[in-house]
């Protein structure tokens, strides 16, 4: 028997016989503008569910502990549960987004360093940027788990720029979530895909992500495509 | 002879005869909601000029450096001139104002601990928010600078909370700026005066600063004069 226990916006949370373990299913639901633009395309939850597979496959062979044990068909995998952590990690290298628009740079102006940013992840307060400082005085987590947070997305931003050059693309910025497991670790969780992350082909500058449904400039699942080919052939 | 060489929205810098000095005219212009309202409160500029030297003159004797030379008349002080540093340094006892807004606390809640943000001085950019890591990867200031900025603001905060507490006066939060001296060293410059602080009278909880202004909640003024009047007592 299995039962939905969880539902966000673009996946499913079932209970599997393992009271551990979470089936995680990938829906076509994409959203764009805090939520309000909301549609289904066709073949996204199968592609990202391949494509996050991969990318927590080779995180965990690469020595960051990742929620992810297998998938299973083409939409689900199973994950670890975890307690969530209720903040987005995302990591920079290149201005766009949010922050190209907090501080009026060129899209893509480069960055001195990696920067990393903290979002609080609160649906009626929009996910407010949280700073580590006030992260303490609000007592959302402690400390030396913030910075742990903050090495471990600077070290999977190592990995992953590393795999996507192999891949002739531009790793712009992306978005962890992580969680806390059985033991009290600290474990990546969530998803890894063109949803979460800002992708270039490093020839055109062409974006391979969901920036082609946020700007509404036509298909997006080429590009999703094109990114799970090339982590194919790469990986 | 004295030039004008700069003017914000509520104090006009001229020069002296020695060109490391500033005096600095505190008008009675008082701003609120991002520079939209902006109003002529009478007295508010000599009121401020006394409360500013009064707080400085304190800093300088507790240890912390400050621009602040001496009050030269009922509007002026005399300041070293620096070249400031384009951040607004905030400290936060108690939630309130935007931070209150951000996260959906209740006002006043308790922090855990005192809450250091940034804010990027930029009028185009409504002063956006600014983590350590989003200032690094801009390359606004050095991390060592920044690391100054936060410790000296923690220290200020040490000062000046016992100092108001002598005072009956609770400080809710405040906004601190820095400059750089001929030196290379970071001073403490801009003002400090119930404009850029939230002040509140311990036993009504009695707002005695510029919220009084922000909220149209009546004449600002005889906080202002309670916390002129409380300073000298206490000084
Ligand atoms: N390993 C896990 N254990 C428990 N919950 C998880 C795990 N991985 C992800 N989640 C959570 O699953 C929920 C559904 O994901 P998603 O549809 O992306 O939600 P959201 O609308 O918050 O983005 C989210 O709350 C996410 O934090
Ligand atoms: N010691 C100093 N040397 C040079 N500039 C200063 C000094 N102290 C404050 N300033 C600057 O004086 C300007 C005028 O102050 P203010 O009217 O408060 O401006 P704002 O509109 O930026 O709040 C500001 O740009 C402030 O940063
Ligand atoms: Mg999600
Ligand atoms: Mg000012």
């Amino acid at each position: 028997m299995t039962t939905l226990v969880a539902s966000g916006k673009t996946k499913e949370l079932y209970t599997t016989d393992d009271s551990s373990v979470l089936r995680v299913h990938y829906t076509d639901h994409t959203t764009a503008g805090d939520g309000l633009r909301n549609e289904l395309i066709e073949n996204k939850g199968a592609v990202n569910n391949e494509i996050s597979s991969m990318i927590f496959t080779y995180l965990n062979e690469n020595g960051v502990a990742t929620h992810f044990i297998e998938r299973v068909n083409e939409t689900d995998q199973l994950n670890k549960k975890v307690e969530m952590i209720p903040l987005e990690v995302v990591i920079r290298n290149f201005a766009a987004g949010h922050f190209q628009k907090r501080f009026g740079t060129d899209y893509l102006q480069t960055l001195k360093e990696p920067v990393v940013e903290f979002f609080y992840k609160d649906n009626d307060l929009h996910d407010p940027i949280v700073t580590k400082s006030d992260a303490i005085g609000l007592d959302l987590i402690q400390a030396d788990k913030l910075t742990q947070l903050e090495e471990d997305g600077l070290k999977v931003n190592q990995i992953l720029k590393k795999l996507f050059d192999k891949m002739n693309v531009t790793l712009v910025d992306f978005k962890l979530e992580f969680g806390i497991n059985e033991d009290g670790e600290i474990i990546l969780a969530d998803e890894i895909s063109p949803d979460s992350c800002r992708l270039l082909d490093k020839d055109t500058n062409e974006s391979l992500d969901k920036d082609v449904f946020r700007k509404e400039a036509g298909d997006m699942m080429p590009g999703y495509l094109e990114i799970l080919n090339r982590l194919r052939a790469a990986i």
